[in-house]
């Protein structure tokens, strides 16, 4: 017996979603598959992210424990091959005593890409959300500064989730542009994040870029006065896990 | 009635190729089933390349005579609507007087990207080949220089298919390497091309790029000396029609 944890990238496009249920295929229903077949018994795996339908990850982390030890140099070329093509593990390693893919983790790394051409750029299809026309830069930049830090995150999240707090701590929450790819990407780095929180946090930055809300009505919604400024749910495609820190 | 031309942007990755046929969804008939809602009569699109099952586009364009004038700068739009998403038109143009997609370009840019990364990256699955390992860059930029300028590309085309001439002239090929996104693009500029033609001469200069042959086999196919130096065709996904120049 020994415990592993795998570093994994998915097209989330085809997929129900990370985590296991009855009517989609999931990203932890193949992985689960294709370890049942290199273990030659059922296994189940642990996710540090429950990221949605629809969702992609470059980094997603999971731990399993495993009836026997297989090298972790020759795990994920093996788990490749049993994989569909759209979910690719990039590493497996040891996991130290008592790790767990998402209790052990002390952030995530999200990032969200607009599709900034006037028609969708069909490569970007699946990757980025389609977002064209007016975008003020300046109060996006200033709202994303304003979610930064520790604050109550319980607007920006889908009522009827059910966590102890909803408390959260944003490392970073920023915004770069690529001009000459028609791209914006938002980046936000966190102690962990609620149900649905990044989407709604970029709803909500979508719709300052848009000169609908101020970037402190943001604020507002931070502190309880205007919970209607959070979101909404920005589309999921353009998300995508981009990093676990541990 | 007027002629009409029309950029265009696809993901091949579904498709039989631009080319009607009966056994698979194509570009053209796409287009046309979109064409014939709008014009309320089976109408007849000629493209500037006959792209094959699972090739891209990034600036196809095809030419049409439409029975009655719509603006150009609502055409895009209305016939986004009603295309699949995995195809994108980006712009419509009035045509000069006896304008022919193909027959009036001057010509063609190609580019074939490589996912150089160990395990393939998921974003990039359906537009890039995933060529890992040895890769000689300095031969393959030295094999590319070879295959610049007039021709007889003979040998780099499917046998069986039946031209005129198989003389072509090469502007450019090239290769720019983007490490830190471990992708390396080839990028051909030609007056036109053979059937295939694109996809034998990155097969070739990947076999060099691997030290399987030398860049002067490469001349000595171009010259008759050594045919069996072209090839193989290399795999749809990586490849894209960037621009057609008239």
């Amino acid at each position: 017996m020994s415990d592993l944890s795998l570093k994994v990238s998915y097209d989330g496009t085809g997929y129900g979603g990370f985590q296991v249920q009855k009517n989609a295929p999931t990203i932890q229903g193949e992985l689960e598959k294709a370890l049942a077949v290199i273990y030659k018994e059922p296994l189940r795996v642990t996710g540090a992210g429950r990221t949605d339908a629809g969702v992609h990850a470059l980094g997603q982390v999971v731990h399993y424990r495993a009836p026997f030890e297989i090298p972790c140099s020759k795990l994920p070329a093996a788990l490749n091959v049993l994989l569909p093509p759209d979910i690719v593990v990039l590493k497996a390693e040891t996991a130290a005593p008592g790790f767990h893919a998402c209790s052990s983790a002390k952030g995530k790394v999200y990032r969200y890409t607009l599709d900034r051409a006037f028609y969708p750029q069909v490569m970007r299809r699946r990757f980025a959300y389609h977002f064209p026309g007016v975008f003020d830069r300046q109060s996006a930049e200033r709202a994303a500064k304003l979610v930064e830090g520790t604050h109550d995150f319980g607007a920006f999240r889908v009522t009827g989730s059910s966590v102890r707090s909803t408390v959260r701590t944003l490392y970073r929450a920023g915004l770069a542009e690529f001009p000459e790819k028609e791209i914006i990407v938002l980046t936000f780095e966190g102690s962990g994040f609620l149900y649905r929180m990044v989407r709604m946090l970029v709803g909500s930055l979508l719709r300052v870029a848009r000169g609908r809300l101020e970037p402190e009505d943001i604020a507002a919604a931070l502190s309880g006065e205007r919970p209607e400024a959070a979101g909404p749910t920005a589309p999921p495609q353009g998300l995508c896990l981009e990093k676990v820190i541990y």
